[in-house]
């Protein structure tokens, strides 16, 4: 596996490869490596002849109040996992070869990027879109892999390879989830013992609400009340929102009816903020 | 030459190109091809092995009381310069192909965006530098020439290729100009016969701007005066703005000082809105 750390290196691999025929899958984290990565790493791996891993801890996509600085990195123990995923290149830039001063430029979706989770983290779409559209420039990839973990960011890369027309095909890893459902995070690290105990009732919640609305439940009030019940019961969780929106467009929905429906839930454990979310099939 | 008129087209043809191993060269234009055009298409032809000319008039960089819908459009007569200037690809797509709705992402350069050309028309360059990234990700051009008489426009798609590391190589066409000075431009077909007549004190003034510099003098508002004097002599011209900028950051200067200085003009002709600049040396 090759570690590459400069803009000008990562280009010209990139450019031998494709000339050389060969099919480049990107696999963009922020390393802090989980079995959520590696199965994104396998689905890479499948479909395509070059994987390109890239960690890179992004600062404009967190808030000044946020996790920047305690983000967990742990370099030696990504590069081994990458290795063991069989990546081809390891993409590793510093700061400052990503964001050279003045850096002006950004790539921005509208209102989508301002609700739920850009409610909460009014500037961390910008700062994802903007990453993604450079680390796309930088690794030239032919497929791109995101986690259906978070849902809403999944759909806005979408909407920018769309709108921007990126000749790249997205493909969305399923969430991986730890034996008693909590989704795989790199930020479940920071839970403490009670909250790491109490943090599955985010999957729990979500289970109740697909097994009501597979056994007919309708009523949108209903199945938002079962989520609530089980996410505060017996803990001190505090929810930022619980949602259902059209896959399609990423609206609230306000009547449970069409194809499918995707549920979101943001909820904090002390200071931890965890998302989950799941889609419901309704036919 | 081949008219391409799809995103799946261009995309498929230009992937083509490049795993051949050939250079691509695009010319992004509105059409109402001129001489200017011209010769960015002649630099495109000396630095490549495939020229891709694009004809789009792009509605997102035309503000609401914009001419939009009266910019001049001659698809044959383009067609024709296209051909005499040994194109590969014209690449013509309709409005609905490259903005389907619903359509959210914006390509954005902050505060450079927004002064001179962009305070006049606030939402014109996130329409520039949108269409463009677009256009990029649709021809997948190893060098792209843009000309030098939109000089904010050059300097802020060279920020875009920078900040988002766009794998593309820019060049600048000089100013093409017709025999008494007056910058070639689509928009001269707006003006009327006496504003036509009036029209070279721009490049009249730029130049005597640039004969006090030469001279010695470095006094700003000397040669700020001499500008406004001969745009204002004996003629309704009606000034937007008479700037002195450092190419390398598209601030304004206080001092003739440094290695050189971009004046820039924007000047009103009755309805018609014509800009120009030239490059001084200070050395």
């Amino acid at each position: 596996m090759e570690i590459l750390r400069t803009v000008r290196e990562m280009q010209e691999r990139a450019e031998q490869v494709r000339l050389a025929g060969k099919k480049i899958a990107v696999v963009p984290t922020m390393g802090a490596l989980h079995e959520g990565h590696m199965s994104l790493l396998s689905l890479a791996r499948a479909n395509s002849d070059f994987v390109i891993l890239t960690i890179f801890v992004n600062p404009t996509q967190f808030g000044p109040q946020e996790d920047f600085e305690q983000y967990p990195r742990d370099f030696k123990r990504d590069e081994h996992l990458a290795q063991d995923a069989d990546a081809d290149v390891l993409f590793y830039p510093d700061v400052e070869e990503i964001y050279p001063p003045p850096f002006l430029t950004y790539v921005v979706t509208g209102e989508v990027a301002e609700v739920f989770e850009g409610e909460i983290r009014p500037t961390h779409f910008s700062g994802v879109t903007t990453i993604v559209a450079k680390l796309f420039h930088l690794t030239k990839p032919h497929v791109a892999v995101f986690g259906q973990k978070d849902a809403q960011q999944l759909f806005i890369i979408r909407k920018m390879v769309q709108d921007l027309n990126f000749d790249i095909e997205l493909l969305a890893g399923p969430i991986i989830r730890e034996g008693d459902g909590l989704a795989k995070s790199s930020r479940n690290a920071y839970l403490g013992e009670t909250e790491r105990k109490n943090a599955p009732a985010l999957y729990q919640s979500l289970k109740a609400a697909a097994d009501l609305i597979k056994k007919g439940e309708r009523d949108l009030q209903v199945v938002r009340d079962a989520i609530t019940a089980i996410l505060t019961a017996g803990s001190p969780a505090q929810i930022d929102y619980v949602a259902f929106v059209d896959p399609s467009n990423f609206k609230n929905v306000d009547k449970l009816e069409g194809k499918e429906v995707l549920v979101l839930l943001a909820v904090r454990f002390g200071s931890t903020r965890l998302i989950d979310n799941m889609i419901v099939p309704l036919e």
